[in-house]
């Protein structure tokens, strides 16, 4: 495992504990005894204080299953629900989170898929309502009455939550629920963008942000499907954690003068495909520029009010693509799991308390994450 | 055949006069006669004369034929040759025009795919290096080498011009010259752009510039392909136009307020590609915002330092492309032709004679053209 | 539309009634009465008596819609399922039945994409796990869990059944329910068969069984995709209705000596695809001959104990395709009913009455049906 | 390097001698000199003695390069052009050998994409039209035009040899030159055929045949394509070469009762994808049986007068492709040389002089020959 330095002295790493059960409380159609109430963060309006504390239950649907949350990946989207400032409205109060990871222990009258006892995931998708033209196409999460985990359905931030079971992950018995956790959205987020940037083995596809959680993801992601890669960042260690995953070639933006030369030079006329993690507007835009001729530019990052320019001629002379890819569907996350589950991808992470949650939004709006955080919902 | 009202006085309608070989002068391999010069158009710096005289008939290569140009299309990218305000650099002196449709007069050593007397159309792309990785992948146009009719190889505005002969359009024998010389530039293009939409029968394609030359080029084609068609265009005689081409729904951009909702409304969520033969930099950009989840924008038109302007967010959440289409290869040309033929597309002409090039090139700059007209090199 | 002649007394021809809701008898969770028994096709054993009796209701699991079905297409499958010949096994006693257009009078509390009164048909595929990789997918038909309609699943040979309301095709108001019942099954299987050809517009289609009941509607389905279309097929009438379904280039196989050099030639090289319809072991072997290089051969009926065979060095060396196209998905069924609310497709029925589904069985048998029977469950 | 056991005394491991230029003898257009004469191995009738002598060199037309071969491997395809016994016609007399890696020694007068000193590969294919619908798809290999090296052009047994610089392989400096011989066949063959597959990594493909000389390679650029590896083959040491090869569960045929169940099991449903190199009649149908539903049989191996068979109803219900892959085209080559120069393909080969070729080929009846033998030219 790729674990990383700590930088702050709440992050304590803790063992993975087998999994436990919850032995008392009410019953549904289970042979689980789950509690009355449960632990978990919920805040109440945007920008509120984020609160520790006993929350009810939820009660699964016919097509839910209700999951025993052990870890939770904490992701910059939980940020952008808490302060509101995305233009997809947010559930209020809301429990956020969703990249949770657990154990069946309820499941609704319709449910076939999932047994008790059986690892699940809460994955951002929630559920979606499969009979519209994009949940036909396996655009499921492009469905305009998408559900959507510690969005618009309470997340995994929780003991305990809820998840359609059509959407909900399968996870493997023996996988470490930790390091999984990530997977579900970060993981399955990149992967997506690299199946979306239509590649083939022995192409070269360029991650810019390449170091960053996403970054580090991607490139491990890309050199699994075959792909060379090379990467942008800044920083210190940044190279080193590049090339520990894989990558072939780093392009330091501080140190680099010309990138786009640079780039195009490296990879004998640009790369055939870009994947844009980092959420500088620039850094998008000047994608569009170092890419093959007939290449694609993928879109992941989510700045807030940012536009990427390309100029038209050059983009017609090169017919070039600039395609967006939002997260994947349920197979490209079952597809995501198994390279985690093969061991050809890591996940660099750093366990804390679900109670340390408000202390790691603060790391995060500072920038002063590595890796990704996942929260252990025991203590 | 669809033809248009006169514009102008200088633009008489000559009927297609049966084809004439030339019986006099020196010989190459061949059993046609070739005269010592020919009548053709040249300019020797941008935005210098236009000068209609007699000049040398250029020699095929081993692997060119050389061509007796009946008709030729006139195209707005003459006149950016003309003026050289393309980023690309142009060769001078230069014959003009890429929509040459003759007889092969005469062919160099290693061409075994045209016979003496075929028809054949001189198009944009004259030739590439067929060895490059863009060549090898059906990708001509994009060649680093490519050589273009008209621009950096003398082209159809005279009455002989040589091309490669594995660019070189095949035209089946009794095909109207006339008629079809338009098709090798602006109906490959428009055919090639639906192609890069990637659309099934039964989708939605918006065109727009739906009454412009490209785009009733577009709106027939689009219909041949089992589209649905929207347009969107303004002024007199445009609906008419479009619906005449086989266009299903008109968006009039003087009269709509709120072009996107009307285009969604139409569509029952947008239109699931978008061709954009316009050149108004908002229009392009605006293509963004009303194309259907998960659909494609087309970059087709070539406006001069413009950009086009995607917001992120949606981008992503939405996952839409925007992709550039430049010129059709030799599958996109003889496919084209074949609807054409099949006379599934008109082609709105108006004869002109090569003589009167100069007084066309105004009345395109005063945008007082529709339809396309085409140059008899005859006079 | 385009209706057949009458081939048998018993085949009346009956006006499509406006739609009746039952008036008396229970009442699920919904606003309409159903009944306590409805009328229905009954067999209790394969070759056993069809009997026409009063049989319950059944009653919608929280995902499934219960539909008044108003009329059901007879397809061959039917005639499968009651002898119990095909090596998938049969749910017993069967109510048979696959091509069931109707009214939705109940719903399961899960169900949220159809409300009371919609119109809805059954299909084939009543429901699948949508949770397997077939399914995530998109190729739900081929679930190892597939629930399908008269054949697992009781069907629409009966005025009420159920469908899982994700797989339930939704028919727009005002839709002709006897006419659109054939596109629920015949339809989408040869509209799924042109779409696993994978061919552009333009492309040649080959096919064989051409003026079958599939025959027919995928003549006129290529046609509309923008294909050109050659047949094959022999007997009275067959060349006009394939001319009429928009043909282009009849093979009679009585007359024609040399199929495979008739069928190159007229394509020039042969067809680039090929939809076998006909069950004709021998006729499907043959397509893998004269199908074009790099072309595509599609698979589509059943033949019982039937194998395809393909010369390995052709294959090899012709780069040819062999496909199996099952039935369509959610997404190829939206997609065929399009086309045929369209007006681009005519579904030519003959009615008659449920209580005579035994005697149409028997026609059916011995060849003798043009076009498609449907049921009128009213009588 | 991956060297196999010698399994003959005559076939002797020589050191790959360093490029050594001709110097004597007249001149092309070139700044090398060419021998009046060179060595190569000839054949008058099919099944005639096959003659180690000194021959006229070749001159090369326009379009093509002349090449001082200095090492090609030997085929099976050989074998079969020596005898005659494939439908396809053979040039007489003939100089076999269509895996030749040397130095460009001239060139014709349009050639642009080699100078003099390059290295350059003869492939199978020699040239085609570069006109033809399927050249114009990249399909050149298809083409019905095409010149095939040692079959209907005079190939690389021999010093010196010519071919379409179109269709030459370009292989960068300091490769190998008797290392990468086999891929210019061999190579490319399984690349390709792993290309129309149709996968992506993570998918399981099935090698069947996978320890022989095709097989080998299979297995290795399937490895590096990111996919997951089962094979099909027995002997000794063929479990041992597969592991080594990069495969992940191998199947002995010799001690397996139940082939079809074992290899479902292995994989979990099936393989996506299956290569048959074997060129085993039932092998080859058995493939049909155990692929994924969905998935794809390719057909590569070339047995003389066999047929792939194929069951109508299992190929339709779950909806499997049967394609036949022949050799790649100008862009396979390029990416099939590419891997292998980044040294993630390794070539295993015995080098035995030219003169001994006519031994090599009864060792190849006899089936005696583990891994690719290939030829020095200067002995």
């Amino acid at each position: 495992m790729l674990r990383l330095t700590t930088i702050s002295p709440i992050l304590k790493n803790t063992a993975f504990s087998s999994l436990r059960l919850a032995t008392t409380g009410r019953r549904f159609n289970s042979a689980f005894t789950i509690p009355e109430t449960h632990k978990g963060v919920i805040f109440y309006e945007h920008g509120g204080k984020l609160e520790y504390k006993d929350l009810p239950i939820p009660k699964p649907k016919p097509n839910e299953i209700l999951v025993n949350v052990k870890y939770s990946g904490v992701c910059h989207t939980d940020l952008h629900a808490w302060k509101g400032d995305w233009p997809l409205p947010v559930k209020l109060p809301l429990i956020g989170g969703h990249e949770g990871a657990g154990v069946v222990v309820a499941r609704g009258e319709n449910v076939k898929n999932f047994e008790l006892g059986d690892l699940a995931g809460i994955k951002w998708l929630n559920g979606s309502c499969m009979s519209c033209e994009l949940c036909e196409s396996g655009h499921e999460a492009n469905c305009l009455q998408a559900d959507l985990s510690g969005y618009t359905h309470d997340g995994s931030f929780a003991q305990y939550a809820t998840a359609d079971a059509i959407q909900a992950a399968k996870i493997p018995k023996g996988t470490d629920l930790a390091e999984v956790a990530p997977i579900l959205c970060a993981g399955v987020t990149v992967y997506k963008a690299l199946k979306t940037a239509d590649l083939k083995p022995g192409d070269w596809v360029c991650i810019s942000g390449a170091s960053g959680g996403l970054g580090s993801l991607a490139t491990q992601y890309a050199k699994a499907m075959g792909l060379r890669v090379i990467g942008i960042d800044g920083g210190e260690g940044k190279k080193e954690l590049f090339e520990k995953c894989g990558g072939e070639v780093f392009i330091d933006f501080r140190e680099t003068k010309d990138i786009v030369s640079a780039i195009q030079e490296a990879t004998n006329g640009g790369p055939h495909g870009v994947i844009n993690v980092s959420v500088s507007e620039a850094a998008i835009s000047m994608s569009t520029q170092y890419v093959r001729p007939t290449g694609t530019v993928v879109l992941v990052g989510l700045p807030a009010n940012a536009y990427v320019k390309s100029e038209v001629f050059s983009h017609v002379v090169k017919s070039i693509n600039i395609k967006g890819s939002y997260v994947g569907n349920r197979a490209d996350t079952r597809e995501a799991l198994d390279f985690f589950i093969r061991g050809l991808v890591k996940s660099p992470i750093k366990i804390i308390g679900l109670s340390e949650l408000p202390e790691a939004f603060k790391l995060m709006e500072q920038g002063k994450v590595l890796g990704r955080m996942v929260v252990d919902t025991t203590r």
